[in-house]
């Protein structure tokens, strides 16, 4: 990985993601004439034709197959605990980053079988994020080093990017910033998470509600970002605002990686037009926030795990697009009659 | 791959469907124990778990992963052509064949990018099945051989089974089946197929409406499949089951392959237990024979191509379902809270 750009200041920040570069439709044209000469009937692939286009149109240069997709996990730690919105204590982050690092985990297999690298940033664990019932979860400095951290961590030499994330009490993180930026009411953006009870799901409603009300309304995506998520957030935000630099498509996670997502994209227009939905999870509030973000979800597995997992899960069907795409014979090439 | 029985007449291929092995209550019932140990809470895979579970149960043996699926696909060539059912000439399933054994065509690039051998089987293309608007597909000779290469095509050293099938005129005949065994308007099972325009699809229509009013309601699903079938829709029956006496899990592919498969579980109860839907197809009347055969499917992404190719890729599925469950620590293993 190559150690870019530092940004000064969140301004600096913005200013980048106000630079970003978007799709090259040369890159989408010659796809979509090479696409018409496979042999297959036209639009017989479906999805995955589309898939290969929009991918090609991001990465541009020769016809290649996807070899080298990258899968980022970043953990945090929330103040929010101590209020009792979660099932598992806030040690278990920790415990899963060392999961992670033995090889232990879901996310380890997902990105084996789907012949992705892994890497784990686990990001001031020892020191929890604010309560954000009480403060914002982070000072500016503190944001920005947690946005720098997602940034540098993307893999200049990856073809493609999954961001994901492990961090107890992160979907009341990921609620409250959803809510504070889509609006309606506490509660249909509170879900179980990991498995909290009736009562934890009382409780985790009235924490988001609080936070909204106190956070809401307070500035950009970003500034809102700062306020009610964690480190892990800021940083899968970064992540995907530095991938779209390199012109690595991204793939998105779940809840939580989408709420980080919509904060770049409600601070940018456009932000996160290099990123697809990698699946549609089992927690409540996801749907909304694909449907917020305009994307349509590659898969539906009923997955709420987090850590990447679905995205990484749907590494293998942008590798499928862009196999078949890459690798099919043409039909002059295979003698085969066009209809 | 072994070659363990020929049959003799369709009716002790009947009794062999008869006495198809079971799901092993025990091997679940360890793999769910098991499954609750792992450092996810409980439930957080979604379907990968279940359909770990139930791989389990029909694999039964130690925990492994998913290392050798088999892909076959058979192709035919279908008398009902010459009545203009199709936007390919019927020449183009032969192209396709050697297309798929010079490695061009998607599912060359499916299977490889999910790690599956390709076997392609081309059953006596120059001898296409009897038009079935004057006479039965194939005669009980004929049907039997089509079965039995399908029987004998499957590698009994494999994990996973997909198949799949290339043969211009195919939706037609897997309409006038589906339309034959489960009801409705011939106009309902119709759909465009490779692509055929609004007077093609009329003609289609008929052909198929004139299919089933000879031949529908004369026997079994497949007495029926033999007089309005094709042989590589047989022989994919014929893979089918002996994969079920294998006990090896089936993953179907898209509606031609679901109406073949429809044959057998017409024929004796429960014969596709042991298979999973690989994915819901662009062709209109899939959803409906995934409704019939009580399939949900795993991938949703408009695919219409046949080949095995929505099959191949839902391989990514199972590999990603029995690596977390064959691949992932313990809470006890990892030292993580078990909440």
């Amino acid at each position: 990985m190559t150690m870019t750009h530092s940004f000064p200041s969140l301004d600096a920040f913005r200013a980048a993601l106000a630079e970003q570069p978007g799709i090259d439709a040369q890159a989408i044209a010659a796809a979509d004439a090479h696409n018409g000469q496979l042999t297959k009937p036209p639009g017989a692939l479906g999805r995955l034709e589309d898939l290969a286009l929009w991918y090609r149109g991001w990465r541009g240069g020769p016809l290649a197959e996807i070899g080298a997709p990258q899968v980022i996990v970043f953990a945090g730690n929330h103040g929010v605990t101590a209020r009792g919105v979660s099932a598992f204590p806030p040690e278990v982050t920790e415990q899963m980053v060392l999961n992670f690092q033995h090889g232990g985990a879901a996310i380890n297999q997902l990105a084996r079988v789907n012949g992705a690298t892994l890497d784990v940033v686990a990001l001031e664990l020892d020191h929890p994020t604010q309560d954000f019932t009480h403060a914002p979860a982070m000072d500016e400095a503190g944001f920005l080093k947690a946005l720098q951290a997602g940034w540098d961590a993307v893999d200049a030499s990856a073809d493609l990017l999954v961001v994901g994330e492990m961090g107890i009490g992160n979907t009341t993180s990921a609620a409250a910033l959803a809510c504070a930026l889509l609006g309606g009411d506490a509660a249909e953006w509170t879900g179980r998470g990991t498995g909290v009870d009736d009562a934890g799901l009382r409780t985790k409603t009235t924490v988001v509600a609080e936070g909204v009300a106190r956070h809401g309304g307070q500035g950009d995506g970003l500034e809102i970002l700062r306020r009610l998520g964690g480190r892990e957030l800021a940083a899968m935000a970064g992540a995907m605002a530095r991938a779209r630099m390199l012109r690595i498509p991204v793939v998105l996670d779940g809840f939580i990686c989408c709420a980080a997502a919509l904060a770049l994209a409600r601070t940018q227009d456009g932000a996160l037009d290099h990123a697809v939905a990698g699946h549609l999870s089992a927690e409540g509030g996801h749907a909304r926030l694909l449907a917020a973000l305009g994307k349509e979800p590659l898969l539906r597995l009923d997955l709420r795990l987090g850590e990447a997992s679905g995205g990484a899960l749907a590494i293998a069907v942008m590798k499928a697009a862009m196999a078949c795409h890459a690798g099919m014979a043409t039909f002059a090439q295979a003698g085969v009659s066009d209809g």
